[in-house]
């Protein structure tokens, strides 16, 4: 007798409609980079896309799929079952969803919401996901790590020119004259940009910022770079190859610092320090965080609003998850989970004070259970005379 | 007496939540560069913004807003209110719109579904724009234009560094030797990297495909180039200083062309320059691609299927909007709609024959009511000694 297993009810699938070139989930998922937006999805364990004639052949070969559909093939059955909505994508996903039998997909929280709320009037359940769509994400294998090295890599290929044209610089008043020009940000951010793109890597609009300008702390800086003034460099360069992160920050001063300014950038450089050690797997990021706070209000450096209502001191995250993207979970800071094995964050406390300047360091750890894998490396020299 | 209006029924506001460093219609908005997506809205006629503590300073210093609220100071109402929800964008984007009376808003088809479900959820009503968010973003004022000019000057900027080494370059055997080493398109594309940044620009992996590899128009290229093949180079970099792109293309061969290279490359010429006088008010941008289409018919030259499946031919549109991004409205070569003055869109014909090769040319232009205003410009001299 043949016994007629029962038929279980159908998990979910995933679906994504983004472009690979620029969401860090379509990446991951498809393993190509593709410009704009294609239909993915997952069917029983299998991998599959829906993309145009003219990238067909591209992501057949290149891309991680089971199996490629062609969108011109897919047009006509969309065209019939549209009725009002987009025939591209909503028809199409419904079309392929109908001939795989897929009543309801987990979308990224990013999922376009046009094409979400017309999928629904198709009669498709699309839900959300809960969070990351791919958890996993967040845990980086060795070859995940080597690629954040070489972003990292990237960053201090930056520094290095940095370092090298602020000692070439003379001071003439209050201005940094560099092979005759007086240097302004911009200069610098090129040289930076030349010295991550011969790494192989994309700069992404790095952080040049002087003065107060740094006590922005997402300000790019722009015009002059004045000498005896902290300068906050912030590198966080795209490997072509990969498509991962590197993200470091060095504070530099040329010239003389007056003695607030030693012992802003030496609090800072401690806290990072000790930042750093404490990042094990178990260990509560949140707690890292408060002990930064803690250790900064100690030395007497507040973080509060300014008379214009401004915010000082400490008044951003003591880092983030980093990989396809430069700013991905785990959100480590504000919740109280612990570290995991394998999450690979930035480290980077600072404190900004509007007249004093701003100062800031960052580092890249992958957790383990004990000392933390550093996967940046660059020294912390600051004074440039 | 005094007369009371009756209030009108409000018309949707607009909302966004998107980082407008890489969102077009958040910088579009906003006219300021915020690495992470952040809340914006309108108000009768009002732009107003929510950001942490962390962009405060900044966006209400840089960007268009009539008022920018500080994040921090609505997430207690927004923990009131969420219930179940995310606090944050959802629950502050609800007491935003309850302080403001806002019951609708109208949305980007691209706004993250897993916030627009959550906002229905909370009671507001959020509707996926039809088309364009801003459509009249694709009608380019004189400054805009030049903006593209700026981006195209850049693209031109890397031709002459690709002819310069393909002029220097010393062809031995099937390889091209510049420098001492043989030549690839990974080299050539990191000198085109640099020529942009040097005026300004990012040139966000061009495209330097030789042989078959360029009968991929998606190909971005990779290993040797060779002598006597056709190099196609599409180099569309971003002018960091205002967000607008420039996109251009040229072919090339070094070395000693067939008589079939020498027809094919004549044959896109004609056509693009054909096709560039076309690019007039009122004209059906269909017509003009179904122009280009018939002319290579007529030439000889068909677009179909090979026996492996993969299209040969001219099987790409015609060309696309340009602007803030490098693929944006009006989508002309399908739609039947009639050119309209002032907008900006490239004309890239192409023909795509592996064993033969791949051969594109591409300009930009804006439309007016007679000869179209072309805002790039690059010789068209293909053939290197």
């Amino acid at each position: 007798m043949v016994v007629r297993k029962a038929k279980a009810p159908k998990s979910p699938e995933i679906l994504l409609f983004a472009a690979s070139e620029s969401d860090a989930d379509a990446f991951y998922f498809s393993q190509v980079s593709v410009p704009d937006p294609f239909i993915a999805f997952s069917h029983e364990g299998r991998r599959l896309a829906v993309v145009n004639q003219l990238e067909f052949s591209r992501v057949r070969r290149e891309g991680h799929f089971d199996e490629v559909l062609q969108l011109e093939d897919w047009l006509p059955v969309a065209r019939n079952l549209a009725s009002g909505n987009e025939v591209y994508p909503a028809g199409v996903i419904a079309a392929v969803a109908g001939k795989f039998d897929i009543r309801e997909f987990i979308i990224p929280e990013g999922f376009p919401a046009g094409v979400a709320f017309q999928l629904l009037e198709l009669g498709l359940r699309v839900k959300p996901a809960q969070g990351s769509l791919f958890p996993q994400r967040e845990f980086k294998s060795d070859e995940e790590a080597k690629a954040v090295r070489e972003g990292n890599a990237a960053s201090s290929a930056g520094f290095k020119v940095v370092e090298k044209v602020l000692r070439e610089a003379k001071i003439q008043g209050n201005r940094l004259i560099y092979q005759g020009r007086a240097l302004t940000s911009e200069r610098l951010r090129q040289k930076i940009e030349i010295a991550c793109i011969e790494r192989g890597a994309q700069a992404l609009n790095p952080i040049v910022a002087g003065g107060d300008q740094a006590c922005d702390p997402h300000c790019r800086g722009s015009g002059l770079l004045r000498p005896h003034e902290l300068i906050i460099v912030d590198i966080f360069p795209r490997v072509t190859a990969t498509g991962y992160h590197g993200d470091m920050t060095r504070t530099y001063l040329k010239g003389r610092p007056s003695e607030a300014q030693k012992a802003l950038v030496q609090t800072v450089l401690d806290a990072e320090q000790w930042a750093l050690g404490e990042h094990r797997a178990r260990k509560s990021g949140k707690k890292i965080y408060e002990g930064v706070q803690e250790r900064f209000r100690s030395a007497g450096y507040e973080t509060r609003r300014d008379e214009d209502g401004n915010p000082v001191g400490f008044f951003h995250g003591l880092g983030h998850g980093l990989g396809l993207e430069v700013h991905e979970p785990p959100r480590v800071n504000r919740a109280g989970d612990p570290l995991r094995k394998d999450q690979v964050i930035t480290v980077e406390p600072g404190l900004y004070y509007p007249g004093l300047g701003g100062c800031r360091f960052e580092d890249v750890v992958r957790i383990t259970a004990g000392e933390p894998e550093m996967l940046s490396k660059h020294p912390y020299r600051w004074r440039i005379r």
